[in-house]
Parts: structure tokens; C-alpha cells; sequence
């Protein structure tokens, strides 16, 4: 099963995330998932809804999973939201 | 078919909706949608994961759907990405 890409969408600007998404489009890479934690999901949402307007309509969604990690040192640990939103591309 | 209830995640604190959908579910409510637009999408998956560690994971997701939905007035309408997280109780 061949590798499927990841982006994580992380604290930089959601230009940045767009324009890495539609260049993997651009390339051929039919499938791929966005992913985002805490108060980076809705950019995660906003990056997938700018992909789909500026290609005219041309990505599909698949599964989108929400499921939660444990992040912080083993005292400090604590639970975050993950979203995984996976993209198909009908370029 | 039965009105499914809808719980719009929005300015308040997390905890208030994870209330709202705790009180529902004990009231025995079997599913509802969890909505949320633009910055609120963060909150709103927040909100179902705690509800699903506080219920010792009596919860299951339905379906999850992200579109747009324009907002604004005429001339200033601008689109704002949109959550809507179907869940089903397992208590």
C-alpha cells in the first residue's frame, strides 16, 4: 500500500498549507490527508473548503476521522482533538 | 423522519456544550449533529471528544461533513467553512 501523503496544518498562515495541497494536486497525488490538532482544526477545514473553491469543485471527501492523543510530558500529559481529513482529487 | 437535534458549538466556553449534549444523551437522545463554523470547528471537536472520554467512550461517530456556507451581506459575503459531526450514543 503505498505511502499516502500527510500535511500537517500546523501555526503557519493557511496560504502556506493551501498552496503545498495544490501543489501535491498539481504533481498528480490523487489521495492525501490533511491533518490538525487543537485549535488548528478549523484551519484544517478552512485549508480543505479554500482547495476545493479555488479548484472549482474538483476534490472529494473522503473519511474524516476525529480521535484524540496524548501530548506533554508523563505528569503534564494531556488529551488533544486530531482531526484526519482525507481528499481525493478529481483534478 | 424524526428532527435530529442539532447543537450549534459557538462563543461560550466548551464546557457548556459538552453539558448540553451530556444532558441530551442522558435524556436518551440516540444521536445528534454537532455544528460549528470558522474558529468554532476547534471547540466543536473538543467538545465531542471530551463528551466521549467523559461517557468512557459510549459514543460513536456518524457521519463527519465540512462545506462552506456564505455569511455576511451582499456585497461583503465571504465563506466561512462549516463542521457537522454526527454522533450516536452507545450508553
Amino acid at each position: 500500500m503505498s505511502q499516502q501523503e500527510v500535511i500537517y496544518v500546523g501555526e503557519k498562515p493557511a496560504s502556506t498549507y493551501i498552496l503545498e495541497v495544490l501543489t501535491l494536486l498539481k504533481k498528480g497525488t490523487r489521495k492525501l490527508v490533511i491533518k490538525a490538532r487543537g485549535h488548528n482544526i478549523s484551519k484544517a477545514a478552512q485549508v480543505t473548503e479554500s482547495v476545493k473553491r479555488m479548484t472549482g469543485g474538483k476534490i472529494a471527501y473522503g473519511q474524516i476521522k476525529i480521535y484524540s492523543e496524548e501530548v506533554g510530558e508523563e505528569t503534564e500529559e494531556k488529551s488533544v482533538p486530531v482531526i484526519e481529513i482525507e481528499i481525493t482529487s478529481l483534478l
